[in-house]
């Protein structure tokens, strides 16, 4: 096979799961080249301990894991946070942003190992694939892709299984579920097979994170959220860690059925594709964070930011967290957070969240005490006929124009 | 007074409440001149009906009532709610986009009686001066406008009533709350008073259009909302005028608690100011409206249209309804609706609605038969690895650059 | 050959020159099929006589020709130049605008034809064969596109006159110039090898349509153009048809030296490339436009528009000139050019040309009577001060708080 | 008088000009106040030595001369030029770049005098007075701000001469030109009186710091500009400072006549107004400036940088340097500027300048050496034919819906 000469080294993202252990299988067999194994940890919830066997037993010839679950939180998720980027509308970004940091924790081991490809299990209809290879190329320009999915003939379940059975791959038997999902400390994602009538409802037993609305406590609970620059640092006067504060969220979020969101998003490489999504902590996160901000940030500063969002949102949607024009606006969305600091009170209740409260201590501009200055000399109501009067010129003028014309 | 000579006759946007029914005396007294009442229902839920004999009690020469729920519905509220339009991420923009109509409305009787002057209850401190004022100028731009609180001594509540008292203006003898409200088919608006600690949640008894979430039904409802270029035209297959099938959806939300929003926002003229809203049909019909489009807007259109929500609904906010930029992005807006055909399936529970399913028999983007053409013939995977390598082109050549730099 | 049993009947964009000579003469060879020829006259000033005949005798079944000159300028050209449209500050989109026209009207004989295939003769590394082939999708999402150069070996200019010679296909003997070049009614580029070291000077011998400013005549000349609705209508007084009045301004252009540019771009597929560009006719247009702009159009739909044009632009470069996002945004450009009447005088002097006057019968701002108004009426002074104090109002509660924080 | 008790001591932008030596005098007799003149050179090319003896002779207690010219190149007008920044597609900003650093500086000497009031010449229907006035609320927000020009009734021509001649300020003899304009070391700007015609064209004795065209030298001149982090640091091979490279190129620009424009302008107070310049200098710079973003900047980042220019632009002009929306656009482009380093060759000749080279040693996203990968492996023809039938999905989606429609 020709495919044997081109590469000698690949460094594949694998989960344990059947489709990258048929990927490590078939990459072995196909390219007859050395296998290293990489997984992360961002807060998937499962079991990363028995990896390793798995991975060496299925052919590779070693094994990576890593815990990038404070490098996620902090470096991606918060930073994205500052933002209060949404995609669509409605959409968290939660596996948008987890592809990135997987790219670049890959393409370290890649450097390190001396490997000349990488291998990821995403499919070719998919945004992932993008957002993995996009990155990689960020990393290495010169480095050999290959991704399986676009290549080989196995393109049903059955030749899949027929593949694993054949190669002595185990396959889980525990009964499959039907959608397809993807997981860390931000969300979980569902797309496929069950949902993809755009008009039936989701089905109660997908839901992971949250419990239904319906079962949530009949009680409301509240609480507090504190933020330095933009980041939250604090739940209830608790200071904690990136990672802990996102999780501690979820877990208040999940218990209160926070954070559901059912769309027909727009995929990058063209299609309409139905996507669930759950995203306790997060819908939490956006509605104090933004709250911090409504007492703090200045008018236009807002507005401006917000008119770039849906682009922010859009960059990071198809791929291109390391791209210049993505670091540039950070730029500016970081100088916009130096004085998001504060706090906001927020009501969880039965499937929503909303803020009843907020302050800062150091950076409210609404608390600035105006008794040190005369009333009038701040706002003087006489200003406004002046203010009225000049934004109303040139539609004055306008309006004479037309009576003039007819 | 020099007054006097100035004004002729003025119109004055008149509630019947004791605020416009003081200035209205105060017109009359002030100018000596003639004083025309107007009002508008926009959907306030007040009577009316006894408001013509107020007026001309209180010393106007007539007094106009006039129905426009209809016309604000559907030619204010609904091609606002074709772009989603959201002031700083969660005000939907009740009180932005009644203004307009009444003055309009109020210049058109100017027009009709020959009217020198209008005038209005607005204070000189907030947003909706603004608004009456530079829609005056746009219908007329010589006219001469009086802003009482801007003018008058009367500034504190004492000042007023000791004014009635004087001029025999009966005070109104329900107890007094602590807050100042606006209501209209879209929404009622709260501020003041009790609302001025940012950190204090806002009372529950000063909801007026929603139960409390608590309160709600314990069984979630499901409804179905249909579209028709971006227009709301149907509930669960009847079809109803705009007013009437924008009552209904209040009143659906209002009995699950819906569309409750506490915001710090930012005012037109410079400062921050908390809002308290309730929007139970607005909430609605966004969220059925927005999962319409999903199904059945292009992505880019999408993109476009959301970058430039956020100006669209600064435009509204700061009383530039009838200005021609926003009639230019009104343009874009109308054109990009045109495929917005179809129905939602929305979950009404506990404070909160979500979006469960979508359709169009006519503009689905995702329902299209893909089985008329070959599947590789629309959708090729191996297509993908072009599209990953010409866009990740930029950034290889720009990682080629910094190597070569090192 | 596999191939000969896809394809039926090919239309293929034919130039009569030797490359798509040659494709048509290959696609004959190659797909056994059937092949259509088309040229357009677009004002690329070449003869178009004996296309026919020629394709005839390389192969072609049948051959039609079409002028087009009008309706390039008016429904392509002209709606581009009432956005000022120029992509990345300085290209005024003159390949970019005339790819789609062609695309429609190829895609339309392919309709008439009953043909299942369509051709053109762009490489695989520019942006053409993107503008060609989205235009063919959207007219047909089904048809087969043959690009020839993504596809065949005939990878070198040897190969391809070897072919040439093979099958008897007349080789040019006029001296090949070391640059490709593409021409049109509104501009001529050039682009590769002799561009190719972007430090060196563009050969004065490969302008085309404009003199040396150098060569320019000593004495300024003055034009006056007129606009309605934001499209040129005469010039000196003189109506002409949009592709007269086209080719007149192209006359005067190049006779004084303008319009030449010299500029490295970003293509769509990923590159920069130099590209240099004479369009005479285009500067002169976009100069006099602007002018009756700044006297009849309101500033925020100036800025508005203004600032969607770098998107506007890109749309039209990458080839997206039938999307729905480029005719949602040319909604608001037309709604914007409603009052864009009037005419501007133009000085052309040695390589440029700058407006010295403006003006506008019907619709000028600035024109207005401010005689029929107290001067204090339209604008009092003393509203500056008002104007400025609410402005300034949040920078004045920042600058204390900033202050307090001390 | 009121007035003499609200203030103790002011701080006057004086220019030694006929104005601002009137209101010199009116505020000591109108505020019975102390007044401290201030003078900055910002390149206005006038004699100031001798303004503090005229100060004094005047009424002013004290006389602040500051050299600003080099932190106005530097932390001005370079960060603006940064992001190529023009208003209304022609205009350079420079008046607009000016006000707000004699503000600062002003306001800085108001602290260190403890003045509680500043003052300027500027009248009450243009932009200096909003550009001054939310400046000098930036640095202080309790400030007393006197603007004479809105206070006085000095209205006329003769008015003002008669108050000189009744304090014995002497009236310049010189012949007085009929407009007004204002000059620093990035332009020259002329408005009013002779230009109020804006169809005539501008006289040519009233232009400054340029030849004529027609006068300018028969020869074309080529130049080198050099820039690191997208600032000008040399020219022709020589480093200069600032503010003497901004001269030099002036000098250069003025001798070919390179730089007028006549605008008709939108003010931010609401009518239009034309205004001619003459920007020699700051015209060779965008080109120059460009040219070399052109080659090292990536197409994203220009494309979203140059999407925001107008928006900077009109922060500009309207006065808000200061604001920190500015400034987080600030970041933006600065960011975007850090691979900004090369060099291009200009060609002036006769009115105009025009880009004829442009490379860069060290980043150069053109120059890479591609060599040093296999073709293929950096860019493949093929990759074209996904890259576009991925694009092209959606449109063929819409295509086949439409189709189904019918």
């Amino acid at each position: 096979m020709a495919k044997q000469e081109d590469v000698k080294k690949v460094v594949l993202a694998y989960s344990g799961g059947l489709d990258t252990s048929i990927i490590l299988k078939w990459l072995v067999e196909e390219y007859q080249c050395e296998v290293v194994a990489f997984s992360a940890d961002l807060g998937q919830g499962e079991e990363l301990d028995h990896i390793p066997e798995k991975a060496k037993k299925t052919g590779a010839s070693s094994c990576h894991i890593l815990d990038l679950k404070e490098e996620f939180t902090r470096d991606f998720v918060f930073p994205m946070f500052r933002a209060n980027a949404i995609y669509e509308g409605r959409y968290f970004l939660g596996t948008s942003i987890a592809r990135p940091l997987i790219s670049k924790a890959q393409m370290e081991i890649a450097a390190k190992e001396g490997a000349d490809a990488v291998s990821h299990g995403a499919t070719g209809k998919g945004n992932d694939q993008v957002r993995f290879e996009v990155s990689y190329y960020h990393f290495n320009p010169a480095v050999k892709v290959i991704a399986p999915w676009r290549e080989w003939d196995l393109n049903s379940r059955t030749a899949l299984e027929a593949y694993a059975k054949k190669h002595a791959i185990p396959i889980p038997t525990n009964k499959k579920v039907p959608w397809s999902s993807d997981r860390n400390l931000l969300h979980i994602s569902f797309e496929g097979y069950a949902l993809e009538d755009p008009w039936a409802e989701a089905p109660e037993e997908m839901y992971t994170l949250t419990v239904a609305p319906e079962d949530a406590p009949d009680q409301p609970e509240y609480i507090e959220v504190e933020f330095e620059k933009g980041d939250a640092v604090a739940i209830n006067g608790e200071r904690l860690s990136p990672a802990n504060l996102l999780a501690k969220l979820n877990q208040l979020g999940g218990k209160h059925g926070i954070g559901r969101v059912d769309l027909m998003e727009n995929r990058y490489v063209g299609m309409k594709s139905r996507g669930v999504y759950e995203t306790p902590g997060g819908t939490i996160l956006e509605e104090a964070h933004r709250a911090v901000e409504s007492i703090t940030m200045d008018r236009e500063v807002m507005h401006l930011r917000d008119s770039l969002v849906p682009r922010y949102a859009e960059m990071i949607y198809n791929g291109y967290w390391f791209a210049p024009e993505r670091i540039a606006l950070q730029a500016l969305i970081d100088e916009t957070q130096k004085t998001v600091n504060g706090k906001a009170r927020i009501k969880l209740y039965k499937g929503h969240c909303r803020v009843v409260g907020r302050d800062s201590a150091t950076d409210s501009l609404f608390n600035v005490d105006f008794a040190t200055f005369e009333a009038d000399e701040v706002y003087n109501q006489a200003d406004a006929e002046g203010f009225i009067k000049i934004n109303a010129l040139r539609l004055r003028i306008a309006a004479m124009q037309r009576a003039a014309k007819k």
